[in-house]
């Protein structure tokens, strides 16, 4: 791999799950990383996937710095050709040439703004740091799609063991405006898996078509846990009302009676989550969101392998 | 050591401290924290803690990774059964948990809201932390105890060679309204040592019996510094008059006039401190805390390496 | 070397650019550093030298813990004998003195307030640290110099092999009061180069005597570019006028049609720039900012290769 922003990046993305597995059982295995530094540049909050990138940078004896480039650094301006005489400090293009120039390997984190569809789905603020970046990239979820964290899923849906699973990604209420990255890349990696997928959401709440196409949508949620092996949750904002809440009038909160008339089915989150918003303390506290989490690290290990092995 | 919150966690405290003095001699000796990591959690700002415990942790040759939970991350509902409907994006036990299994041990700093006595004394944020790690936790400070602190007190005061010191842990004037954390901490290990302990304080800044009971508490500060050994200042809210700043009439700034009532008395402070106002530049500048706050490097590492002698 | 401040802490600064010039085709030779631990203070935002200076240590096998002391740590007060009931939370002496016990080598960042050129000038933060550490301090850019900067600059300038090349420092404008640290400090190494220098600026915005003594001074700035090799830009408050933005007549911002004057120079900045404001795209896409930048990783190696190698 040359970069990681999405699953196309890989020519065998299939793959990559059964290295991970075999990265977690030995993590340390393989010290290819040794000399060699991951650049973590983040404009927005992170948690698992700062811990989760730092750790496997470290299993494979890579050194890491991180940046917090707002708190940090300086303000950056994203547009070309700003006549730059106000709040913003540097010029994108110049933070990520300069930062790449310090490290081996660039991951960035940044968020959509929500406001306009065009421009979060230009995915600017990462194909910059692509543009200028002397070394590979790897989104550590950009404006559209979290990547690392469908690698996990794929990989904790694999240590399941079911035979054509069916998986719904089911949305979920939140008392915020939040991004599609999630969902948008969950779909876009489960296609390569035998899965069965259903989309579940209220009206209004459907995804891109680029990332649904071949996807069974639904409108009724128990419906569509009737017999489901994977729930997966999740909120996002409406894309075709770009950014908006719409009304909804069913309680789509996930509970233990929902979750009931799945085929023993297992819940899935990527964290962080609301409890008792998005889904019941008694479903989330049987459910397998920290094995997802835990499985970060291996998608992180996978990809850094996977670039420094095509650096030798 | 399964974790490190108070004294009582380690079977010989005293022990601890002829390993420490041990390691500050060969401080590179032992590498038994190769392809393990630390990770530390603030919630609150820490300049010893922080830079000690990370220095600990290389000494062993483990990785660290600090996590400033409200800066990095998210903001953390720590209510059992919360509906997340507000401003708090994840609860405590799911950022616990995860963060756990990133790392080997857990290092959490958090303090006390000072509000609710009962609140604060449950210790409810490290207690959950316990509750919800899959690893040891270390508290880097919690809403009622500073064990790392504590030890390299008692590490500093064996390095003094004195026998049955005469010990006056003396309150002393503050501008903000402060935890008790460090006192009580200080009194709990003490009391394993051979040291003749006095509490010097106002009236009405007693601390908790646990932590008292055996301790002579003296309102006189001038009487209580007569022939003392070690003068440990430090200042705290009102534990019974919770979270209460009291009508102090006497000056209870340490001063080089009250430091002559002493037996040539050394003078001890945790740090940071406020210069001319909990004790005078003079004083300071005579003092021992420098001392103090290097032997924080071993109080970690020989936590740290009981911790990994444990898991091997 | 025993700390790095400024040109005269080395006693030969023309055989660093030299030592850099070689760990850049090596930079992984030399694990000296091991066992050994940076510290990195920062009381202001930072990007290249946070991270250039960070993979230098780290290219010697040094750890590195950063601090940012206002945001990680407590506030700090600088004056000598203060009572501090106020906000400070610790005072500049204890912060220095105890941080520096952690580590082997410090480097701290510190700005100028642009209010008293006498406080400035008097480098009251920086030479605290001085006096109070325990090990040696490298400037990571203070109040009135940048010198880890202006041996980057040396370092490219010796890259592009002209022999008595012709340079021009030439203000620039900017929309903030800017320091003169940058500006002063490349001046003064700069001049133990063989170069002929000029200093092109507005009436007013000479710099200190110190600096500029041996420099010809030109106010007019296309005279100035007429035959130069090297266009180094830069913008700084008024030195005369102390932290003041003087009225400037014409426009400083330098263009394709100024460079065109020069002798095919080559255009050079310290990075941030404002894009626009102080050049065009144009100049800024055909410059050598990102080898300067680049650079900034061999000037912070071979000024910590130095210090360790007195170490020893």
């Amino acid at each position: 791999m040359q970069q990681f922003l999405s699953v196309s990046d890989s020519e065998d993305p299939g793959s990559l799950v059964k290295k991970a597995l075999a990265l977690k059982k030995d993590p340390f295995g393989n010290q290819i990383g040794k000399n060699k530094t991951l650049g973590l540049v983040f404009f927005n909050p992170s948690l698992r996937t700062r811990m989760s990138t730092q750790k496997a940078a470290m299993n494979l004896g890579m050194n890491v710095m991180v940046m917090n480039i707002d708190k940090d650094g300086w303000k950056i301006e994203t547009h070309d050709g700003a006549i730059m005489d106000g709040d913003n400090q540097e010029h994108i293009k110049d933070a990520a040439r300069v930062m790449s120039q310090y490290v081996d390997v660039l991951g960035v984190r940044t968020f959509p703004a929500l406001k306009s569809r065009e421009e979060d789905y230009s995915e600017n603020v990462i194909n910059q740091f692509v543009k200028h970046s002397e070394v590979p990239i790897i989104s550590l979820e950009s404006a559209t799609r979290h990547p690392l964290q469908s690698l996990a899923d794929l990989i904790t849906i694999e240590e399941l063991g079911i035979k054509k699973p069916k998986v719904v990604l089911s949305w979920a209420p939140h008392p915020r405006i939040l991004p599609q990255a999630v969902s948008n890349s969950f779909l876009e990696w489960i296609k390569i898996t035998d899965a069965e997928v259903t989309l579940a959401c209220p009206e209004g709440y459907e995804l891109d078509d680029q990332f649904i196409d071949g996807v069974t949508i639904c409108h009724d949620q128990d419906k569509a846990f009737e017999g489901a092996d994977i729930i997966y949750a999740k909120n996002w904002s409406s894309y075709h009302h770009y950014g908006q809440r719409l009304e909804v009038k069913q309680d789509w909160t996930i509970t233990s009676d929902k979750m009931a008339l799945t085929n023993n089915g297992k819940f899935m989150h990527c964290l962080p989550i609301r409890r008792n918003v998005v889904a019941t303390d008694e479903v989330i506290d049987h459910s397998i969101v920290y094995q997802q989490a835990k499985n970060r690290e291996f998608s992180a290990q996978v990809v850094l392998l996977e670039i420094l092995e095509r650096m030798k």
